[in-house]
């Protein structure tokens, strides 16, 4: 998607440690006009698909996943990170290692809210070593219920998660897939 | 808004300490259609007024808020209750407890998304016993930006900080107001 391309070109930063900052859309403030414009690219990469839900995890999933949804009009289901007074009951459960805040969390959905008749689209912001993508797999999976595929707002393709999962047979679109990216803020995209 | 009380009663549950279980569609799953009507009846509400940005905090109130921001076509800024790398450089910051988690946490923004010229709408899913709203709206304060008010999906009425923070003069909006609720079910609504 071009104009995601431009957007993280022009407000992205390149921190030390692979990090790309897309706080001012993607993160931290949201411009949320154009996460209309991304959920309808979304929605357009899997018209025809049948999908029943979207299952995504907090926090900074949320958004983009929820803008997905209103342009194919399915629910969101999101993933907890933290376990809270408002899960009750059964539930899936995953640990998740994650390498941007250094830590292995338990990402839990609970069981009402997938079920082996769900066709599930995963949505996330980034893709990046795959670990979040690969526990809400394994959540769909768990269920009983069907994969379609995932989208992804930023892929970091170096980092190699995303095309492992592709040649798993597991679809993945990414609307913007950097390929290189240098701690001076070059960002190459992939063709 | 009706068509929210009448969801609240059919799908809502109420469980031992006050807590109004919504996971069906407002919390861990989420009837992105309906959100939408919910966030342009917010617009509707706060047309007029100018808001330049809305404020929210992770994670459960990024779906209410970005959906409002869908039909107000303005950007979402969340407080962050974790720190994370994606965040740098300065921030405003304050202590919120939490009665749902039994914790006090420091939510966070980066001081770029806020600004004097900004007029802020803060939007949440819950207000309760309003600890969230008013660390949010310590921060607009702190922000020196003009705080417009605040739209809520669910108010608890009979545990009274929406109508404290009424007779402070800050103007809340709440979609539905729970004034009474018992552990058996039943739920009442203010007129």
């Amino acid at each position: 998607m071009q104009e995601l391309e431009i957007k993280i070109k022009k407000d992205g930063q390149v921190l030390p440690g692979d990090v790309l900052k897309v706080g001012s859309f993607l993160n931290q403030q949201l411009d949320v006009d154009f996460l209309m414009e991304m959920g309808a690219e979304i929605a357009r990469l899997f018209k025809g698909d049948d999908v029943t839900k979207i299952l995504t995890i907090e926090s900074s999933g949320i958004a983009i996943a929820v803008t997905a949804a209103a342009s194919m009009h399915v629910p969101v289901v999101f993933a907890k990170k933290h376990v809270s007074s408002n899960v009750s009951g059964e539930c899936y459960s995953v640990p998740i290692h994650s390498f941007t805040h250094g830590n292995t969390y338990n990402a839990t959905v609970s069981k009402e809210y997938l079920s082996p008749e769900d066709r599930v689209l995963i949505v996330d912001d980034f893709l990046a070593r795959g670990n979040a993508i690969r526990g809400l797999a394994g959540m769909v999976k768990d269920a009983g219920a069907s994969l379609v595929g995932c989208a992804i707002a930023v892929e970091k393709g170096f980092q190699g998660a995303g095309d492992a999962l592709r040649s798993e047979g597991i679809r993945v679109e990414s609307l913007a897939i950097i390929d290189r990216m240098t701690d001076d803020g070059d960002i190459e995209f992939r063709r």
